[in-house]
């Protein structure tokens, strides 16, 4: 089956926004198991409409076509349509009549240009479209009666399968789901149902990570892809079945089976992120948190505190940039300074300590080091980084040699320090990231 | 003149990636006045690029196309465009030269399969590619032999100009601007040159913007845009004129009459940013800065902290989340925090004098607010937020209103504080930002 996305709107051709209706397609294609075949955008013209359907007919079985609905003269999408394929545009009173009562619900009179969303092509159907004024609509344009580009075409017979959805995300979300795969899974054979999840994991690095997982019994009919998203990696697994439920079921007993494998490695699923999920240790054991930054100038903090309700938890941090600040604020003492520089291990230990002390909470972490690109030396090289953390057990430090550029080797450290939170929270090892390029030196 | 960008590659089509090219392609035809018409992205796939180029070629006059030129067997785009308009394909000496001399000066022998990359449809010019072992091609096809995808066509006549450029971005910028909009230019009737900048202000809404410009004199083919890129508003002039010297001339006075209007509501141009630009201002006066944040919660020890080298002016903050921490680490008196609350303005003016004596630093900046989405009271609502700014001159502290969710009003929080720091430095006023949904409540 070759399937094409559509998106209609001239702002989308200067490249200033993200088309993100057009990635959410062709994901949602991919639970039937369709990979889209064509992305094709273009201006809210006539002209370069009908070029596009015409195109789109002749070549694809199914076209996802996105905007282009409402009620202003703008919106093209249906006039076009019907136009290219030669139907006569017919009014569907069930819609002109939910239309009227959308209106009414909000106390409003339907403008007489509204009634133009209630006008369809001949022999399409209409998709209801809960939460917004302009329907969907489905119409299967044969391809017989069409010319493809090339005259003729391996491809000619059959139709071409078309569906019009709103191009505001969350009404195009919901038809998508609701109504279009549905439709596409009972008038095209699908291959196979498909669910797919997201583990985050944060440690370990994709060759590695592959290796780990290379001999789980994953149910047949379940794939595992790989992404890197710095500066996690994400393991995602794919399971393919003749039903939805039996995907699903699937799905579930590989998750179960890779988080039982993986362990502490995997920090979360679909959206969460490490902070939200270490916070949320934090707040279950009752334990509070403050950090001592040099490098990360406030990263970790600015991470921590972009959950809401982190102040539960977080009860701040020292940035401590230059050194007579790490004496003043944190209480490290100027002779260890001298003796061993700000970028030491018995420094990152001191700073972990004096924040543990200076706010009374639980945990302490502290970072310190040369994210770069300049300020390193024979001696201490740009990258060289020493996480710490403090605790009523004691201080654990670890000393790291980052090869990424300034921006990344502080997100790294910065998640570094959060996920040992994390880490001492489960009882887990401290066990440092087993990245691509991060060397334990000692 | 109708333009395409034609994409290739099936990563590009899963969506999980941002096709830049495109947006680049698009961006630099503007500079020659030209509209992309058509956005198309397809696999590696041969009967569906076949598909592809007989469309572009059969409505567009210029077609862009990147990728897909590369050595190994997906790469077919050379192959495929010859095959699709029935030409042959011949080798070009000079490019299988400069192929060998390219893996000469790495001291590596050219491997046979490169041999590929010298080949090209018969009567197409090579364009050099001096940066990458991928040269760049130009052939023009006619349409008369061409039959569009509806039989007859309104553009049927006249020719398509293909241009091929390698898919490394890297390549593919030099390319286009050295060699492909040259081309297009001379091949082409151009209306006229295009040239446009960005300036980047901060604290003026967009409307307000727009009535501050509305009666500058601007040279006589210059039009304004406006652009909102939270926290910032930006204006970007566009000069049109009949060659690219009169093109730039109009828009370095078109610069210079904005900024003259604008005054200190510019802070740069491009690609600067409002931290960097502080920053310089810091270094070049020979200052030192420090913070104090609770509702931004690092955020703008990390944003002036991204700046290589900002350990020169900036010596480091205190998050003081908690009130004890304001107590511990800022001075701040028990009795103001009972009597007034965390959020008040003796607080706000406090942190700052506090961070200012503790790091020893001329300036300091503090913020203390409810960020929300929780938190707030009828007394203390969720956006009320309070920015000090102390320096030997003493103290100004003022109260905002925001209106925006979590994430933006702690981000546009952490801006004011920094530009307040610029305007400082400037000698210009502290005046509230005059933006959409910020309200001054005293």
């Amino acid at each position: 089956m070759k399937a094409e996305v559509l998106t209609i709107g001239d702002e989308l051709l200067r490249g200033e926004i993200t088309d993100s209706n057009k990635s959410f397609l062709s994901e949602r294609l991919l639970t039937l198991d369709v990979e889209t075949r064509f992305h094709v955008t273009c201006a809210d013209d006539r002209a370069d409409m009908a070029d596009v359907f015409r195109c789109a007919a002749a070549r694809s079985d199914v076209v996802l076509v996105s905007g282009g609905l409402g009620p202003t003269r703008d919106d093209l999408t249906i006039e076009v349509l019907a136009d290219t394929f030669g139907l006569e545009l017919v009014l569907h009173e069930p819609s002109l009549e939910a239309l009227r009562g959308f209106f009414a619900r909000f106390g409003r009179e339907m403008a007489a240009i509204n009634e133009k969303q209630a006008w369809f092509p001949e022999g399409a159907e209409v998709l209801d479209n809960p939460i917004g004024t302009a329907p969907g609509t489905m119409l299967e344009v044969p391809r017989d009666g069409l010319q493809g580009a090339e005259g003729e075409r391996s491809s000619s017979g059959g139709s071409a399968l078309f569906f019009c959805m709103p191009g505001v995300p969350r009404e195009l979300h919901k038809m998508m789901d609701e109504q279009v795969l549905p439709r596409i899974a009972s008038r095209r054979r699908v291959a196979s149902w498909v669910r797919a999840s997201l583990l985050h994991t944060f440690g370990i690095g994709e060759s590695n990570l592959d290796e780990m997982l290379r001999d789980v019994a994953l149910p047949e009919g379940v794939e595992l892809g790989f992404r890197t998203q710095f500066p996690d990696n994400h393991v995602r697994p794919v399971a393919r079945a003749a039903s939805a439920a039996e995907a699903d079921a699937k799905l579930a007993r590989s998750c179960e089976l890779l988080r039982e494998r993986l362990g502490a490695l995997v920090y979360g699923e679909g959206e969460e992120t490490l902070e939200a999920v270490t916070g949320r240790l934090l707040r279950e054991r009752g334990k509070t948190l403050s950090v001592a930054e040099s490098c990360t100038g406030g990263m970790i903090g600015e991470l921590l505190t972009a959950t809401p309700g982190s102040s539960v938890y977080f009860k701040g941090g020292v940035v401590a940039y230059w050194n007579d600040a790490k004496t003043a604020l944190l209480g490290v003492p100027d002779a260890m300074l001298k003796q061993h520089g700000a970028v030491s291990e018995p420094v990152a230990r001191a700073m972990a300590e004096g924040a543990r002390a200076r706010f009374g909470s639980d945990l302490a972490v502290a970072t310190t080091g040369i994210a770069g690109p300049t300020g390193g030396s024979a001696e201490k090289p740009v990258g060289l980084i020493y996480v710490a953390l403090a605790s009523a057990a004691g201080s654990q430090v670890r000393e790291l040699q980052l090869a990424f550029d300034r921006e990344r080797n502080r997100r790294l450290t910065a998640q570094i320090a959060i996920d040992w939170v994390r880490r001492h929270l489960l009882g887990a090892s401290l066990d440092l990231p087993r990245l691509g390029r991060v060397e334990r030196k000692s």
